[in-house]
């Protein structure tokens, strides 16, 4: 089988720890920056990883996709708040077969993806994974890992075995979802209470976990996002709250990515991760009140009152 | 019609202001101090009040109730958290016909003291006031001021609405209630959301009006107040959160006590205010989720993992 040429498209906590894996293990990689492409340019890319560390001095990078090959694989590892972007970020990079893999958080990001490309191969990507960018072109990651990946639209079933093996290869776990729908709600089942309570108490998920209340919140919140994917005809069990619950529990202490949006003072992901779900409940009639309240709590914050 | 003698029990906001009102009018009126008392010796009372500032000299300022004499009134004006002290306390103030108002925030509070005096005229008093105590003895009065009074057990309604008169002759607005419950849970319409809110996202009450999503969150928690008093037997009109927001709108940028309590590190009047209406609700069948939700966000940070 031919092998793969990646893009990545925003080299942060996801982009460069998945894409620099990759090109670790030998595979053809490209990576678009931002403000880091100078810095990157002069001393490549370094990943801090629980698995182990590297330095990759020489790496494909670049400041603008119009410098760009064309890819078999493209990873949108960008903020969703700047989706709006990739209409004119994608183009160089598309050839007649490229994927386009969303790994972000939310829901409907795909979808509104395909209203720009109808015809484009897209899937999203769920990464249970905590890593965060710790200076330029400087990635640390802390625990976990695994990449979930399924098909949202064309016939990319094969190639997204094979960048699963890919990863698999460079020592990734990975996984072929073939239901994106529900990988999406089980990826919110953890995003939802984490992200918004670490913002709003201004804490870890390790502190949450600690108090009985915001314990109990944290599966309340759970709860209410299994109940909606349900009502959304997304079949999840409630034990699933319990497994998520558990596991990070086993977590080493964590700022998930939207508390460190809010003390980078950068947007947090609001729409994708809070309003899009809350639509979608309030479309198939189920009330997420712990949810609405906590995304109320997050406009303040955003708006910047706090 | 003969004086009647006042104690104060806790000379704060409340108390600094209600007592020294009262006293500044002419009134016998004896205050228990904490902290305060030597300074207070010295220094007097004084009370900067946007109805007229006033500084009290001399005032009949005690450490211990058991110097204190018999009184026919007593403000208890102490933070609930404190009212177990209140059978060790009250005592040596009580006469045959002494009638205790506890102006305080929360519910139950009159029932769990009833419970150790199961004889004693017992009443409560909702004060509508932004009043903040900024120093040692001297209280900062910025609006409103209206106290109310209700009788909870015992033959005290002629001697309440003295009390009122008191008031009214000292430029204090007041209000006899025939419906304590009513006028409690009226109260809790206002405490529940802005005291803890102003708390989890440490704001004011101004900024969280003007901030589209939490006055919407405001008015949620209000209905949810509002449910639960109805369902509890409370008639109250959902027109009322709407008077208390308009009356908010107009009202200076203000700290509720629980915000004053969280950033002089003291403890959150949690179980009155929160704790004891979602159990009454709870035990009348009706959910109030979203107050449940910052109930458990407070005991985070009561707890001090903030």
């Amino acid at each position: 089988m031919k092998k793969l040429r990646y893009a990545v498209i925003g080299t942060g906590a996801l982009g460069g720890f998945y894409g620099g894996m990759l090109a670790h293990a030998g595979n053809d990689v490209h990576f678009l920056f931002h403000s880091d492409y100078d810095y990157v340019r002069e001393n490549g890319l370094k990943v801090d990883s629980v698995i182990g560390d590297f330095h990759l001095n020489k790496i494909n990078a670049y400041n603008s996709t119009a410098q760009m090959p064309p890819c078999d694989v493209i990873f949108v590892c960008l903020k969703t708040n700047n989706n709006k972007m990739l209409a004119q970020i994608l183009p160089p990079l598309l050839h007649e077969k490229t994927c386009v893999i969303l790994i972000q958080n939310g829901l409907h990001i795909e979808s509104n993806l395909a209203a720009d490309f109808p015809n484009l191969s897209i899937a999203g990507g769920m990464a249970f994974i905590c890593s965060n960018k710790i200076g330029k072109g400087h990635i640390a990651h802390l625990d976990y890992g695994k990449l979930t990946v399924g098909s949202y639209q064309g016939e990319n079933e094969a190639l997204l075995k094979q960048v699963c093996c890919d990863l698999e290869a460079a020592n990734v776990p990975a996984g072929y979802s073939d239901n994106l729908e529900e990988s999406r709600w089980k990826k919110l089942v953890w995003n939802i209470p984490y992200n918004g309570m670490c913002v709003v108490l201004n804490t870890t998920t390790e502190r949450l976990m600690q108090n009985k209340e915001t314990y109990d919140l944290i599966r309340d919140l759970m709860l209410e996002v299994i109940g909606a994917a349900n009502a959304c005809g997304v079949g999840i069990e409630e034990g699933f709250a319990k497994d998520m619950l558990d596991s990070t529990l086993r977590m080493k202490p964590y700022a998930p990515s939207m508390k460190l949006d809010y003390d980078f003072k950068r947007p947090l992901e609001i729409e994708a991760i809070y309003s899009e779900p809350l639509s979608a409940a309030c479309d198939a009639g189920f009330d997420m009140p712990k949810v609405a309240m906590l995304e109320q709590q997050l406009h303040f914050i955003q708006n910047g009152y706090c």
